[in-house]
């Protein structure tokens, strides 16, 4: 690699991580890539020879959220022997606790959307869906019966369904709950809704 | 009432009945104080002597929203005879149809955030809360043991999961569901938890 190719490397790596502290201290409104560059030391317009636009900065940041919340359901699963609906359950408990641990950087996975017209990147689509595998593994082994497309659909509803009291659960705003209470509730319904499921 | 209130309030109503065309076409992001006055015919400035605030404005918009949210689950339930598990099942439904086709102003109940420090006022969260009594009451039927506060808990469960379901199936980003399939896969989640939930 030439010098100038890895000094940008650098940069680009700096600008990731500044953009990573910027939104995990005050969520997507604070990110202002002038306060950025001058946190890295380029000018102003120097940002965007190292990354394409403000859209493919927040999605660079949301790909390292979700190689660290994968890493923490791959934990979670780690923690000793399980049937499949504990295993669901262990996951769901695992994705409140990193949420409640990551607050603003999981809240811009969800609230980010692209400039008009622009859809995600292919590869930003790939990353989020390869997390599924975590419900649809457990799923699968419940229902050995159902097609993928099925197990997809209720991979999709049971993440949605958790993701939901998650999100409401740490907003504080409706529903005001303890993370200890959350995080038990979670575990009673996703054990619910699988019990229905398989009955 | 004095000619000078009449008017008055005249005008307020004018204000929230273009703040509510305004968030139903553009959402919250595309509300501006300014094109409101001038739609109505008064001063920048005088917005203010109508509402308190944009804060104020909002939540009154949101509490109309919520009467009609009210009204179409009020409406749901009377449509014939039904088991306290179907009824849940046909409030989820209707619920997944109201923000469908209300999708702004139904995102607007959730994405506004008061101004920091402002806690939102006692009225508005008395209606918010009513609301639950649509779950809490079947709830109440199924589970004829539990306290108050532990039917309190399931129902803000409930709903919470069946808000995650639809806010991601709608959101058509990371999970792009035609409205069919979600009102379905809603129903069979909510069937499912509930049959979980007293087995």
């Amino acid at each position: 690699m030439s010098k100038a190719l890895e000094r940008r490397e650098k940069q680009r790596e700096s600008l990731i991580q500044a953009a990573q502290k910027s939104i995990s201290a005050g969520g997507l409104a604070a990110l202002k890539t002038r306060e950025l560059a001058s946190e890295i030391g380029v000018a102003n317009g120097a940002v965007y020879n190292l990354v394409a636009d403000v859209d493919e900065l927040i999605l660079l940041v949301g790909s390292r959220t979700l190689a660290r919340l994968d890493a923490a359901l791959t934990e979670a699963e780690g923690e000793g022997a399980a049937s499949p609906a504990e295993m669901l359950e262990r996951i769901a408990v695992a994705y409140c606790d990193f949420a409640s641990e990551n607050l603003e950087l999981w809240r811009a996975l969800f609230e980010h959307r692209m400039a008009p017209g622009k859809p995600v990147p292919e590869w930003a689509v790939t990353e989020q869906m390869a997390l599924f595998r975590h419900i649809y593994a457990p799923l699968a082994v419940l229902f050995p019966k159902r097609s993928p497309e099925e197990l997809g659909v209720t991979a999709r509803s049971l993440f949605s369904a958790v993701h939901g009291m998650v999100l409401l659960g740490l907003e504080q705003k409706l529903i005001a709950v303890p993370v200890e209470s959350l995080r038990r509730e979670i575990a009673t319904i996703v054990k619910a809704m699988v019990a229905g499921l398989t009955k």
